[in-house]
């Protein structure tokens, strides 16, 4: 960890045991953040954070050892929250915890999106999964980032994600996710607007998935033109 | 024109005097294609094409000269038609020109969007409005994509584009589509998957027109990770 530890953050991973969470989980312990892996399993949650700690060990990588919990715990630990869980557990895990992510930044990452022949839109009745959250979640700081890039490069922390991930939302807590945005390699923060513009973002990853089953592709989208 | 006009090709845009209409037209025309400028009032067409033509003219470029006529000759005129109508317009006019679109690619650019504070999309029962126009146009071959182009840079064929253009769609119009988007200098074809997708692309360009408003730039999206 560097010796500049203000802007170093504890951050929880709701859902964190699959590609997504630990694909953040890599890159953000990396950058020195405290990281905790939750999961409904807190024993699941332990095995992914060794797992990743090994990986980044044999790697020589330095970083922040990420720990393994219950999604509670994880939340109650930290002052970030980011949602990595399918979007068929999205509001009930919401509802589950909301308790406790009073006051907390929440950084929603979940497309509403199921399989049939192809990736296909849940039509979310709040408009997108970001929105949902923040109803669900009407004392937290919800922000919507993290939706287009790839599990697989985020994985490997040798890859520069060559991607600008798309933040909605407004306030502090909006800050704080484009400043997470930079402590990954690559990774290019650009501001999306209010949280209404989080269908479209989300949809960017339904668009994302289909390329790279037709192109066979790790893909992300980069904005042009912003000089 | 080049001596090889085998790729060229007869090119209505069916309200193409708006800043859409105009860029396209300013690169086609360059291309060698044949272009036509529709329009509902005839004369109006007729004077675009002549502020493009002493504009191209006094640029030095070489061009086909692009003409202006009324829609529904514009569109009996040629084999592709490129419709680039505001959205308000958009299910009125297919509907007046559907028997004369019969048989014809027919590549729809348009975006369901409507400005409040900023831009909203208008939801279309068929989810897009290109599905909107696949609905109408029965017995034409409808293809989407040109929507994320910013129609400042296409006005100016000095500066390159430097962004995918995301095609849906299938069959030959398809591949025909994908070849004119190789026409335009700085754009590159993706190929977005069936029509289906075409809302995800439509919606990209609400998003970027709230980061062009955001960041004052003229922003298009390129996919990463395509190698």
């Amino acid at each position: 960890m560097s010796t500049d530890d203000t802007n170093k953050h504890s951050i929880a991973l709701v859902g964190g045991t699959g590609p997504e969470g630990k694909g953040l989980a890599t890159r953000f312990s990396i950058a020195g953040h405290t990281v905790t892996i939750g999961s409904r399993d807190p024993a699941r949650g332990v095995e992914i954070a060794e797992e990743l700690n090994s990986k980044l060990e044999i790697l020589g990588q330095s970083f922040v050892p990420v720990q393994g919990d219950s999604n509670e715990h994880a939340v109650t630990n930290s002052a970030i929250v980011i949602v990595t869980v399918p979007y068929s557990g999205h509001r009930a895990t919401l509802e589950s915890l909301s308790h406790l992510l009073d006051g907390k930044i929440v950084i929603d990452t979940v497309v509403p999106v199921y399989f049939e022949k192809g990736p296909r839109p849940v039509e979310v009745s709040e408009g997108s999964a970001t929105e949902e959250a923040a109803a669900i979640l009407q004392n937290s700081n919800v922000i919507g980032a993290f939706h287009n890039l790839s599990a697989e490069v985020l994985m490997e922390p040798a890859l520069s994600l060559d991607s600008d991930v798309l933040v909605t939302g407004g306030g502090d807590a909006k800050q704080v996710a484009i400043e997470l945005v930079r402590d990954i390699n690559g990774a290019r923060p650009v501001d999306a607007g209010p949280l209404r513009y989080s269908r479209f973002v989300e949809g960017i990853t339904i668009l994302l998935i289909g390329i790279n089953s037709r192109y066979k592709s790790h893909s992300g989208i980069v904005i042009s033109g912003l000089e």
